[in-house]
């Protein structure tokens, strides 16, 4: 039986202190968990003098990650330092060196999971990436071993705490998009370059990862249609009140007759629903199974101690299989590669879904006629209309919820709206989860 | 490598016929997720006759358990018959064989786990209860491998179905206890005796399993200090209401400076708390962790299929480890039996908490400085207070909330205050978790 595990970090961000924490902090806890310490031997970033608030030992910092990839005594490599290129490289080096792995870098996952899963299957060792979907939320262990006997139907997550916090802010107060994305960058909650975020690419990723998992057939990110909370406005925030409705950012994935669908957008959801009171930079991830009916996981989405655990927690899966010899007892994408369902994936126009509908028209008698007129035309039925504030020869809202209906015939039936003389701006779209009524 | 794994059932009843039909149905998923078939060799129950809508080759059932326990090819033997003995005797016997084991009993473990624990351990065995807890919530895996790094300071619980769905009817309807409660038994939602459920001892049951597997400290049954929901009345409810609190039957556990509390009783927490959200019998499980701050785990917590789920997922864990010849790769209590730490357990007079009381007194002067005064002779303060309907002459509900206050001041003021002659009902004693404000 090995006296300790040893652990080498590349990256020593936000995550990876987190991580440092917790070895240190909580070895007693760890070691009468895991029956051995879990000892950190190195530890790779371009700035080794900044002080993490954590004691290491002279020697284990270095500028140069390679030296945790080839170090001789390792066992388990943390990459942290996130993007494609070099982390990449870093991971694939150091499966070919029979090295475990632990990563929670989503976009490199979500980009190329597949390439780094089939290395580490081949070289049998695992990939640890806990810590790549929803920070302090075990989610990936709950697919693929709490929820192993499962078949999944269908997730709804809300992924990204920056987008939640905004939506949260703007839902309660009343602000606009603007101004709160820029409390939110001076509060820490959204980065100065907030892109990836509000835009819904970072929630794409952590999408793709978690449909890789439950339904075991990647999905390209360019496959997974995605639209940010940039265009989200306090109006349709007010409207989605008086529907009895939240709008969130949700990751929608689902799988039925050998066909799956996954998007991410803003999304109006009843309020009684648990994922309508996720509130500010929570995460949650609500999954429908066959057996189980539905599940909900909650926690905090991201930071330094909650993902920092999530790592840890790998850490201590990993060490336990290192010390049974038991590396690869669980695929890294929760199914065997050999036997990966492929499933066709939709394209966007051939979902089907409720809708809210904002048309911003003249208020003159007849549009109302000659819009639904439009609409019907498209088969789309609504099911109900919210027509307000009056205003002399000026522009009204004009809000329809639509029965079930199909993209594509909703897309179609815009396009022409919109060029229609009468309106005034293009129409807001936003779709809506909940039963048909 | 193994071609397939064998399992053998004992007890044929609803969670093993759940588990029997995934296991049937799902053939091609748990294939892909494990690399085998798991195979049902052998099925005991009392009752072979009865039709439980599965289609099971011929020879699998049998009327005598110990067929199941000496099956010499049977790998993992399931034991869903409940109650104390004969199950534990099944199981110590398959575990002597060398046999893994899989139960949902959580009677059985909360007073027998330790002893099937210690022999699982000495055996190499290991032994899974993933059903004994919120039925279609993985959280005992979350527990023991999502958050291992995780020092969790505190666990809320609702993790009676029967409970939850008699307090939810009686807070949306205002209906009595004993009205819903026949009510729920004609659907099904309780027993024919349903003391277990309603007296608190189920409840009971799972949090020793939680806190065991949490805190590394087994609780003895007689310790955790159990409450049912069969005293709660619509008054109460409504007064809830008026504080901004819903009435919620939880299985609350805390660890802090070497001591844990273990309690189980009906409790108001303000309604914007996610566990004031689950409705009906779905259960959910609040932790509260160091380092990740807070995590909600929600789903069903019983039934055929949700139980059949957690128990098959047991059986695809187990037989991963089985084919890398990896048993015992995670300790059953989730510590290693010799690290366990010994924390105190305070008795039930010790422990803090903020408090609801429901004075029935005479409507006259001098009534409210009387009760207030002996409160506050017990160190206890009171942060509101409701008096509501006079009644010329007759006895009305005198309302305060408490700030933070020691149980045994609380119940030695109140024994003072029953004693007196204005005070004509025992009060009502119903603790709140909550900020303190």
């Amino acid at each position: 039986m090995k006296s300790s595990i040893k652990v080498g970090f590349i990256g020593f961000g936000t995550v990876a202190t987190g991580a440092v924490k917790i070895l240190t902090e909580q070895k007693g806890l760890i070691r009468r968990r895991l029956g051995c310490p879990i000892e950190i031997v190195q530890i790779a970033d371009l700035d080794v003098k900044r002080s993490r608030g954590v004691s290491l030992p002279k020697g284990v910092l270095t500028t140069d990650a390679m030296k945790v990839v080839r170090h001789p005594e390792i066992d388990i490599v943390v990459e942290l330092i996130g993007g494609y290129d070099p982390a990449r490289q870093f991971l694939l080096e150091a499966i070919r060196r029979g090295k475990q792995v632990v990563t929670a870098n989503k976009a490199l996952l979500a980009a190329h999971g597949e390439e780094i899963f089939r290395a580490a299957v081949e070289r049998g060792v695992d990939v640890g990436f806990e810590g790549s979907v929803g920070g302090g939320i075990p989610i990936i262990h709950a697919i693929k071993e709490g929820l192993a006997a499962e078949k999944i139907a269908a997730i709804y997550g809300i992924v990204n705490g920056t987008c939640n916090y905004i939506l949260t802010k703007m839902t309660d107060e009343g602000k606009k998009f603007s101004e709160v994305l820029t409390e939110a960058q001076r509060l820490g909650y959204a980065e100065a370059d907030p892109t990836l975020d509000i835009g819904g690419a970072d929630s794409a990723h952590k999408l793709a990862i978690l449909t890789c998992l439950a339904f075991g057939t990647a999905v390209p990110l360019k496959e997974i249609y995605t639209e940010g909370v940039d265009k989200v406005t306090p109006l349709d925030i007010a409207f989605a009140e008086e529907f009895g409705c939240k709008i969130k950012l949700l990751a929608i994935a689902k799988a039925a007759d050998g066909e799956i669908e996954a998007r991410v957008h803003p999304t109006m959801i009843p309020k009684e629903y648990l994922l309508s009171r996720v509130a500010g930079v929570h995460n949650a991830v609500y999954l429908v199974g066959e057996a189980i009916g539905e599940a909900l996981f909650y926690g905090r989405g991201a930071g330094s101690l909650p993902t920092g655990s999530a790592v840890v927690s790998d850490l201590i899966d990993i060490s336990r299989n290192i010390l049974k010899g038991a590396n690869g007892r669980v695929p890294p994408a929760s199914f065997l590669p050999e036997a990966r369902p492929a499933l066709r994936i939709k394209q966007m126009d051939e979902i089907e879904s409720l809708y809210y509908l904002r048309f911003m028209a003249e208020d003159r008698p007849g549009v109302l006629s000659k819009i639904s007129g439009v609409l019907g035309k498209h088969r789309i039925s609504i099911s109900s209309v919210i027509q307000q504030g009056r205003k002399a020869g000026g522009n009204v809202p004009l809000v329809m919820m639509t029965h079930r209906a199909k993209e594509r015939d909703v897309q179609e039936a815009l396009s022409k709206i919109n060029r229609m003389d009468y309106v005034s701006e293009p129409t807001v779209l936003i779709r809506v989860e909940g039963e048909d009524e």
